[in-house]
């Protein structure tokens, strides 16, 4: 598979087919015409085939897409026929939230530790992780494979945590702080800056 | 100001520079050149001289630019010179989350109710707010101005709550369940995908 070829607006799109397809596949929905999924989507069907085709011969002319077979490839093409180690700092209400989906976990991602630096975080248990303290996560990283580490600190701690994980080895940081981190280049950053999409809504309710 | 005129790529761009010009206020920069912004931001000078100049006489040569005006005219464009009433439905740990941030209050975003179904959760307080049940919701919409309705319930819940909030006259909604809701077109929808985000990140992860 050339995914190599592939523009980063049909990668950004690729999450989306996914979810649907899972939805249909908990359906019990076996086969879908590229029609069929476009009423759903709200996608144009010849979008849906553009897309799909870079990953060559999904569909079938008359039979339309094996649900199951489009979700698995689509899976392996995002990097879900794998297990990451995810561990979240910062053990607030967000960090809590994040912890407690099971739909994360059932596409693999699996919370395997949480740390906080107050006090009163340490020790309370969100679905079986125990919150260890901030000091140890040197240590823990030094133990145990980590794969994402989700930032659920507040603004003013995140760049600086943001750069000890990266000196202590971790590869991909989902930042949920509102600020843009600065991080070596082999870093990988996803944003959540909630407060950015609260804008975008503020921005089209002010022109009604 | 001809704000019909600017793309929907530098609109998605504008509550970035409004937090960047937020941090320099905070830090006491009185202006700021095109150039060292660029150097905070990593955007290049001339995209930055290109955003705003759609808002036109913002920067002037060999001065830079008012950071307290530049930031105040990014606000009125964004539309935050206004107060807006929120309610969250759904108090769990995300809801719980968004009630917690007084970014989104300093902004004008001021959470005036939350709502949830669980009367485990109805009677709880977030930060001075008694968590209301699901079902004085439509009471509560007959007499209160709501502008954004936050929507943190499950994903099996979302469309349908979607559909009744539109009916009971709710505007915007800010979706943080992992579906698209189907809404009539005088209804903004800004979705919060975190399962989405998490899975660009496995995408790049994958190609390491």
């Amino acid at each position: 598979m050339e995914s190599k070829e592939i523009s980063q607006a049909v990668i950004r799109r690729l999450p989306r087919y996914y979810r649907y397809l899972g939805d249909l596949l908990d359906q019990g929905v076996v086969r879908i015409s590229s029609r069929e999924l476009s009423v759903r989507m709200h996608v144009t069907a010849s979008q849906i085939r553009q897309d799909l085709n870079h990953f060559g011969g999904f569909g079938q002319q008359g039979y339309g897409y094996n649900v199951q077979y489009l979700h698995d490839e689509i899976g392996k093409i995002i990097g879900l026929d794998r297990v990451y180690h995810v561990i979240i700092i910062g053990a607030g209400n967000l960090g809590q939230a994040i912890a407690g989906y099971h739909d994360f976990e059932k596409r693999g991602f699996r919370v395997s530790a949480m740390f906080d630096k107050n006090p009163e975080k340490v020790g309370l248990t969100v679905r079986g992780i125990t919150v260890d303290s901030i000091d140890n996560l040197e240590e823990y990283l030094n133990h145990h494979k980590v794969d994402i580490a989700a930032l659920t600190v507040p603004k003013s701690e995140a760049p600086g945590m943001a750069l000890q994980l990266s000196q202590w080895g971790v590869r991909a940081i989902w930042n949920f702080a509102p600020v843009d981190l600065n991080v070596p280049e082999n870093v990988i950053v996803e944003n959540v800056h909630l407060s950015d999409t609260l804008m975008q809504l503020s921005y089209q309710l002010k022109d009604r």
